[in-house]
């Protein structure tokens, strides 16, 4: 049996650099109760350290007032921004700079007259947080949607990092054929794409490939959706999830993971599989544990 | 026999603009003589009746000193017109003025740091205008140009007025993969398009059609390949083109013609058409050929 990890698998930039904050802050305000706004990461093993670290998530702007607040890594809204400022709040800011940047040019582009579109899915935080920087006009979109119901002078498009290329695609010829100028940002966070490409490959290659990271990861899910098209596939949380059935008659098996899975963890799923298989070559690092890397066409 | 024309056949916007300044000057300059530099539009009957009226076409700014000069709806560039302009002429402009857009669009992408792609026919007098308002960096790419070579932070694109609106999208596509910020400029005339609609559309529902326009003019002559590839076609110049064996057997004839093509002309080609099958229901007015109007759908 031979296991291989995905490229790209595991915690981006944005993540990581949410939990050293987190970290950090734990450091500073030694002895204070420290809350992050909503689950900093999704990530239930993550977010049950912190809270053992003292750091609670809380699940609304109205429960803090005067406290440490960490913002995640997915943004918040203008407004929460505002009332943690005037309830005393002390704010440690771990918006993605990616994902910060959308709100600044969604506030430009207001200012220079653009008629804005959000690409996204309106019900995540990310998307939200967006919006809430636009005016009475701007609107989340989804690729599939039909754009065309009005003409605007001038439109710019702005997508969630966490959107697929192929979809700004698609949605931008669509605009084109309803304005006079199209002013696209292509926002897309280049650790996704990277991710879900490599995930991609190394799933038409395997056997079974198991995706690690929380159920409500909506990048974790994304992952699934694309290995389940190529082979079989399990979406899984922790290592226990594996079971000694999912491995029979398995040559070649992949493991992937979200942006908000620890390294940790894939060992942890990587060991647990060549338990079951009675091999004791145990990873001690992620470097340990074969990178499969497509060959170059 | 049933003979239609198709909508939007004919003169454009920027073709009656460049004649009625044409013949305004001829009204105000009585007895000077007039230049155009190269010919006015693409149509030998009306560049011979200018010369009938007194109104040359030269071929290169250096012949023309202290004239009045008219330039051509396609534009010239800018160091023609610093030429014109220090050699002591009078300048008409009849510029189209969506042509005299892409230029102040192209300056004001080059003030504004950007990248600017100018999509269109490198050897066609509207972009060789359109080149002249960029800086040292501006390209003049074809549709199906590998355009990813390199990466930039900003890029503009521009199109040439008279390009296909799917190549445009297709570009777009092709270049959003390889920068930050694409800005898209949809300068294609819609005159152009909405033409090569109408006319596929009647093609595809005739036994023959006549595409009536200047050989050398490049809009007729893509009006051409579009209805080539639907049903038997001629392009034609003029009336005398058309013999008797090209009707035999054509139930439904369609006409239509290039932006360069005076209603005249287009009266001519009916008549003929109408002369020859012995009907003597000629037409004195445009308005009394039938229009094809395609279903709605």
């Amino acid at each position: 049996m031979t296991i291989y990890r995905a490229q790209h698998s595991g915690f981006c930039f944005g993540v990581k650099r949410a939990i050293k904050l987190a970290q950090d802050a734990k450091a500073h305000y030694i002895g204070k109760q420290i809350f992050t706004l909503g689950e900093l990461i999704h990530n239930p093993q993550i977010v049950h350290e912190l809270k053992n670290g003292g750091i609670e998530p809380a699940n609304s702007v109205d429960e803090l007032h005067d406290s440490v607040v960490i913002i995640r890594s997915h943004g918040i809204t203008r407004s929460e921004r505002l009332e943690l400022q005037q309830n005393g709040n002390v704010i440690i800011d771990a918006t993605c700079p990616y994902v910060a940047r959308t709100h600044e040019l969604i506030r430009d582009m207001i200012r220079e007259g653009y008629q804005v579109y959000i690409m996204g899915d309106a019900d995540h935080p990310e998307v939200i947080g967006m919006l809430s920087y636009g005016d009475e006009h701007t609107r989340v979109i989804s690729p599939r949607e039909d754009v065309c119901k009005a003409n605007y002078q001038k439109v710019s498009l702005i997508s969630q990092t966490t959107q697929k290329m192929d979809d700004l695609i698609d949605l931008s010829g669509k605009l084109l054929n309803c304005t006079k100028e199209l002013r696209i940002f292509n926002t897309i966070c280049l650790a996704t794409s990277e991710r879900q490409t490599a995930s991609l490959s190394l799933a038409s290659e395997t056997d079974l490939m198991f995706v690690v990271g929380g159920k409500r990861s909506s990048n974790t899910r994304q992952l699934y959706a694309i290995c389940k098209a190529q082979t079989e596939c399990y979406h899984i949380e922790d290592e226990t999830e594996i079971t000694p059935e999912m491995l029979i008659g398995k040559e070649t098996i992949g493991i992937t993971a979200g942006a908000s899975t620890p390294d940790d963890m894939i060992i942890k799923v990587y060991n647990q599989i060549k338990e079951i298989n009675r091999d004791p070559s145990f990873a001690k690092s992620i470097e340990e544990i074969p990178l499969f890397k497509e060959e170059s066409c």
